[in-house]
């Protein structure tokens, strides 16, 4: 089994035993979008938050090497796109993408908001008009920097 | 003249004219990221702003009826992805998208944050081990709603 | 069993059992799109009507938990665009979108036809030259507004 | 100048002197999605309604001959799909077209919807809501029949 | 079993069992471009025709209902164009499809040949300097007609 | 000037000197459809056929070298079949495609029909139910033969 | 199983068993390189040579008829290309195809080398720089000729 | 001016002043091959053989820098493939790639026929059934070797 | 002018004055690798060093602010791959990319060697075998870090 | 099984066993990177160390002369750029590539670095900012040199 086939049955698996990406997060006490990206498979799991989850999912404890081991990150562009909910976000992105880049450079300079040593987070908030879905992208700017190691 | 030329002349009299978009946006008064995507070619911009924006950039007043036109809105996603600004945030969205779409099935139920209803922020927030880009999408949700019309 | 696997067994026990999308959607009174949508993957399902759908088809119950989980929508376009039935619809939006979209704008602002808060509908009309196919989109119209959750 | 460029100068113009897609259909009689996508470059416009439209338009008479030929149809995929209005149209595709080629065949047998034969109408309606755009396909059915000409 | 998998089994058991295409279509009294493209997943298959064609191919008759549905149509087109019996037809589009175009126009008016209402013949005819394959596509011409259902 | 601008300057002018190219083959005494290609910038145009083609059209006589020389053939494929008088042809390929491979080697063996030594023709048959277009494809059968030149 | 799976275990087998392309050609008294590249899929191989090649690789007798069928040609360019020895080859069409293009223009007229009446050799010569690969590919010239068959 | 506008300016010379690229190559003392490439932009051109060559084209001589300059090599595949001479080639590789490799690695062991230390040649054989045309590839063959430089 | 268009003029003037990039450099004092991909358009360079540049390469000194704004970085990935010295980088990233991720994470953990916090170097390296080019690629170790900026 | 799948069967083992791939490249006196490209499928791996790695590594010894073949090297471009540790590399060469191509022609002359003649080295290096990654790439330079074996 390989880390691919690995995520389609904890997928299953979830699905089947009722189980919400908020209580496998609570279980192992790490944030939920954290909880719900590690167990897609985009990032490996320690050991001991491993043990828990794949008690809880009904998983081979043979898959905790696995689990633990770093992924190849990343989604199928065309599949992930494809789904409305997930193309808004990259809608968002084809719109304002070369406004934000602008903005980082006129407010901190010539660099990148990183995305590793990087954070993202999921709110609810109340509205007149409906409620809304608030993400936070919270990412350490690094400035570009020439430098060698010599 | 159109619209894609209109934001190339904007482009470089902006930068020629040492100004900034946070200047911009005062002069209009209207937040920078909808001003700064709106002079990059996303959005209509009204009349009375538009004239403002013409007078600082220097542009031609017969400009204003294409400011003011709907534009065919989007980046050229190639060009944008090569940027490494711009690429961390399609990285982002490659390796957290999947886990945002869960959560907010999860939270809100079958739906998607709209990008219509829809606000952007972006904020410098100090951290001990160095400052922190903080973008806020900010959506309302929609429910997937089967109305029909009759 | 994934989702599109899944979606496979439908297909082919529908097939095979000789039954309409009609009866179908009948069986669980709800629209003909809707339930032919749903069935080839692309709503959740409901348990009370999963549970219908599922005696007729002749599938496991256990599959009840995956049909109500929201999928992860939309069709591989290469493979959809090469169906003629298919392509024609795209053909027509390769013809007159940038039309519908002026269009939109003319007579509803600056904004979009929702495709979540949304319907489809398929009719028969007789005509002198021959029966035609009339498919109507109905959607909210959600104008571009830049609102916060602050 | 060819079709393409004849058509960005329609587009100039048209906004400069703030005339509606629907005084120009009215001008000719024609209906305003025929008349809209003519002028995007998609249908041949006869010499009579030509004449009207280039007057209105500020157009050389000289163009009249080229509005008047079969233009190469099509919109650039990559370019229309980025526009969120356009995309919505195609994201109803991603999810409702393989329903609707089914029920296609279960209504009317092995065939297409026309695309040739065929008209297009946009409409508003009022809902409690919120007023819809409610977008009307209209082709002739044809169904796959192997005809030979000897 | 899905129809691409039928139509691999159906290409295995006609080379194991040394059959003909045109004996395939003789046993069912069909045009043998019809039959073939039908074999390979381009058409249904009514039921009468289908059971002479089961026995033929040795296979199990539960096909039957899957030989009859509408099948989605095309072929992968990379794996299709790099073969270059097949490539040589798509060549002949790339250098004469524009002038086809042209003169369809030319003869016609604007509209286009039928590939629904259309049949296709390969004939050998011979030839001094060597036997010819003659391939005649035979659609109904199909005027751009702007007509509505009401 | 490249082949590729005359070819847009031949097109303009025939539509705005009001010729047909039947009128252009005939002056030529040429194929109508080798005519259009070789117009279309497809085939070189020997200076007898080009001098007079050149009268005809209004060009200036310095081209005639450049139509005289071997053009790099072919169109650009997204373009050409976002067309749908031509898409119609291109689906042919994707429906009948594999099935005229299959009966090219049943009847003539393992090979190609050359699009080298090669004609098409084009012409109208009256048919109870509409006029239809024939287009005929005719190249010499090509056997795969292993030839070294030593 | 059809020609792609067949080939995958010829190309296991080969590799277990210790044989040489060169052995599997002698052994049927062909060119290595048309051996070679009729055992990866790309050549029919008539009978009596699929018997000793059958025999020699360990196959079973009844994919002699699936070795004799016509096979759908082509490599998946991806592939091919994202390894080094063959990427030399295509950087090599990259750098001079246009050339040789012009070259057999200037020596042969309008026309191509076919790639069907063809053959393709591979030699090693000594050089005082170091030992050389000499790839000679030798087809028949065809000039285009407008033929019909009638 | 960039190398590709001067290339097209030498195209365009070459035809209207009427000199073969054999009588360009013979004016500098180069293989034909080697010339025909480097005019096309693929090899900078040395001081004395840009002027004599500049002097033949009827160039300005302030072009001679930039002949002499290392080109960004290559050409855009899908224009060059979309040419049926140039295609061949191509299919040619798709048909015999692997095999090349096979047999490289059989006969030389694992590495590449280089295509910088390489060299093409063209020739034309007679032959009973027609003359030929004979592409040479030849070029040093590299094993795989890991060395580093310390 | 935009940053694309005066990259090709800087490319064009360095040329025709026979300025070589190790000259530039000297002249700023800076990196020749930093000084040539600045000047390429991939890095902002600051007023004094632009002074500097905008006299030796003459150009207009109304440049200096555009040569100073963050562009939008990249290169186009077709383009490039074509030219066989880039070529082979990537080549190298095909072969040895994945052998490199996984030592990043075996010898640093989970993380990146940063692309920002990064130098290149080119050196000579002479060798009994011949000279080497050696790129040193020089990048911080980022781990992934969920860090939140509240 | 062919190399792909026993690739999967190599990554599998090696983690769920525990080994590190410095371990591995020990056990056979082997650098590092070339071990771990090796095993990944991107070379050959002689019968000696094929011997102690699959002992290693738990394979069965039949998959030795699998081992031992050349492999199809590369890797899947789309797969490797999503996962951000090796997306940096190719970033590296979008914004450095044209550059190093520049730098190497001025400092060697037109020609390459071979990427067979070639090692990678991974050096950790203690920074006062934080340790960095040091690759190294080390490859012969191979001058454009116009031999033929004649």
């Amino acid at each position: 089994m390989n880390r691919i086939e690995l995520t389609e049955v904890i997928t299953a698996n979830r699905i089947s035993r009722g189980l919400t990406w908020q209580q496998l997060a609570d279980a192992i006490d790490r944030p939920v979008v954290w909880t719900t990206a590690a167990l897609l498979g985009q990032h490996p799991i320690p050991r001991p938050e491993a043990e828990i989850l794949v008690e809880k999912l009904g998983l081979d404890t043979d898959v905790i090497p696995l689990l633990g081991a770093v992924p190849v990150r990343g989604t199928d562009r065309d599949v992930a796109m494809s789904d409305p909910t997930i193309y808004r976000l990259y809608e968002a992105l084809a719109v304002y993408g070369p406004a934000i880049k602008e903005l980082i450079h006129e407010n901190f300079g010539d660099g990148i908001m990183s995305a590793i040593n990087f954070s993202v987070d999921i709110d609810r908030k109340t509205h007149p008009t409906g409620d809304r879905v608030v993400i936070t992208l919270d990412g350490k700017f690094l400035p570009y920097d020439w430098v060698s190691g010599d």
